[in-house]
């Protein structure tokens, strides 16, 4: 039988709670899919701070290196808001994605039928079936450049950068592109291309590209624009593809306009096969242990996992079958409804379990 | 009889004509509240560039700087998009704010009550009162930092810098908190510090200066959460301070949640008392000329220019009252309501002066 070595990052907060589930689940597609895992914990974020001092320890990537695929729970809280700025859990975050070298994060913002009413936005926003796919650059840019402090005429100033070259911008701008040809054909790169030189050359490359793709209509958006255009009309898009910190942004804002953030899951892709699968919420450390966390955005970030990293597209259609069929049957209390029990994290990740 | 100097941009698209709504309403004001107004017309934007092939002549900054205050409509728009990147007409827009000394942006996102269906977002959501005043830091930041192309090992790569120094980050901030002291003194600060060094230098200062206004309720939130919670549930803020282009974003995605945007006015402020004011929505270039502008904006923002920069509260008073009414007797298109006459640009403007 083929068994799959899966590094498992829990990290903090609700992250032990909510990767449990998905091991759990993912076990079990295992079992009627006919493969095994083999999952290998390591420490990531405040977790591994306290543990051994560093938010990513080396062991950590190794092991996310010999792995098939890497499955993450969320990383951070206040315990450790106080550590320098080389030393917090989101350096691991940072640092994870770097070393593994995870350029294309995959932002789906998908409407769950089931959670529709919970969209902050009216019904004829919404429409039935919004579903955006914002491709993010998540090793380049800002979040990555050179930064530092320095004392200008004797006041202290402070300096990041926004750096990007057209190889990095190339290989994001092709992943989108692909994913573009599989849905609508619709691509909208985002930028600020009216001041930014890094967005002149980023949408110079995109145009460039866009040659290779001629079915692919694409469009091109100011990023005020864009985080306007998300709430006044968010059907007008398909794919989005757009850099690190836009992309930061405006996926968290596209994946709470959908009201399903409780249940959205990520992917951050290599040129490899290998991935790192994780929930887009955070740890939530204020209801860590208490039983509340819902699990499914993890469990469905496993079904990802098995779609894009391990080729198991049938148990992945299985697991979102199953979360489908549990969300009519049970909620934790984040999406709790009127009629349905309301279950806590390892009963929701039973139900789904069950329902496989 | 006062006579107030007034520097006026009209700029491109549709702003000669909101502006002429606007300059109407103030001449009227000026004769029910006896002060009269000496208009400047200049250039900026793409209007500078086709006349002068400069997007700021000097000659605007001059006018400028010797008026008692500016008023502006908008810059911009597709004839301009192949200009290099240092001749756009939002250079003009970036120039005169450095000119100037425009630090702080003023971008109010309201609803006005006539208009609270056009939300976007659900009535619970939104509630009766929304009303947010989002401080953006205007002179500074990656907006203003160094920025070029070099070749990296063969390949093409452009930078921009994010940069602020604690004397940029103070002055700003200082103008948030006494906004906040009068008003609800709820002051949010929005950053990415958990990755960003001048991020983690803002929030320094803003701890600091907290210490000067006991009495303001300070929040932190990073700017991914922001884009967020906006949607989620607005009301919670009441002023936000942010960088440049933190600013410039989320105060657009505030302004959209309003369901207003076609009424929103802005005030640009220097460290003395004159300053831009402008609306917050663009040139429009697609309905120029066509009489569909909606001037409310720009007549609302001559009304805060009465108030901010020439301590004319009673005629900036008597302008908001008189959009008002002017609200409940007919409508341009953009907000146009089944019972009520459509207007054109002019007509709306007409309606305000007899409403005056
Ligand atoms: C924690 C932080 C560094 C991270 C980011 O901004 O990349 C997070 O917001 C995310 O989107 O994954
Ligand atoms: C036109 C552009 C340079 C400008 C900015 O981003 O500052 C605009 O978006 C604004 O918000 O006034």
């Amino acid at each position: 039988m083929q068994t799959y070595k899966i590094a498992v990052l829990k990290g903090d907060g609700i992250g032990p709670e909510i990767v449990e589930q998905a091991m759990k689940v993912l076990t079990k597609a295992g079992e009627k899919f006919g493969f095994e895992f083999d999952f290998q914990n390591e420490l990531l974020g405040g977790a591994a701070i306290d543990a051994t001092g560093v938010p990513l320890p080396q062991k950590t990537v190794d092991t996310c290196k010999a792995a098939d695929s890497t499955l993450l729970g969320a990383v951070g809280g206040p315990k450790w808001d106080s550590q320098p700025g080389a030393n917090r859990p989101e350096k691991g975050l940072l640092g994870i994605r770097a070393a593994l070298g995870l350029f294309a994060n995959l932002r789906p913002a998908v409407i769950f039928p089931e959670l529709r009413s919970a969209s902050p936005l009216k019904d004829e926003i919404i429409g039935d079936n919004l579903n955006i796919l914002i491709v993010r650059e998540l090793t380049g840019g800002i979040y990555f450049g050179e930064r530092g402090r320095y004392t200008e005429n004797g006041v202290e100033a402070a300096y990041d950068t926004e750096k990007y070259s057209v190889t990095e911008i190339e290989r994001i701008v092709r992943v989108a592109f692909d994913m573009a040809m599989k849905r609508s054909k619709k691509l909208c790169s985002v930028d600020k291309a009216n001041v930014l030189e890094s967005s002149r050359l980023w949408r110079a490359t995109v145009e460039r590209i866009s040659k290779d793709f001629p079915e692919v209509e694409v469009s091109y958006m100011y990023v005020d624009n864009c985080a306007m255009q998300l709430v006044r009309n968010p059907r007008q898009f398909d794919v989005i593809v757009t850099s690190n910190m836009f992309g930061d942004i405006l996926s968290d804002e596209a994946s709470m306009i959908s009201g399903s953030i409780g249940m959205l899951a990520s992917a951050s892709l290599s040129a490899g096969k290998s991935g790192l699968y994780e929930p887009i919420h955070g740890s939530a450390p204020d209801i860590a242990g208490t039983g509340k966390a819902n699990p499914l955005a993890t469990i469905l970030s496993g079904a990802m996992l098995l779609r894009y990293s391990l080729d198991q597209p049938k148990a992945a259609d299985a697991i979102e079958a199953a979360v489908s069929a549990a969300l009519k049957k049970g909620r934790t209390c984040d999406i709790a409804a009127e009629n349905l029990p309301t279950l806590s994290c390892t009963e929701m990740g039973d139900l789904v379990c069950e329902s496989l």
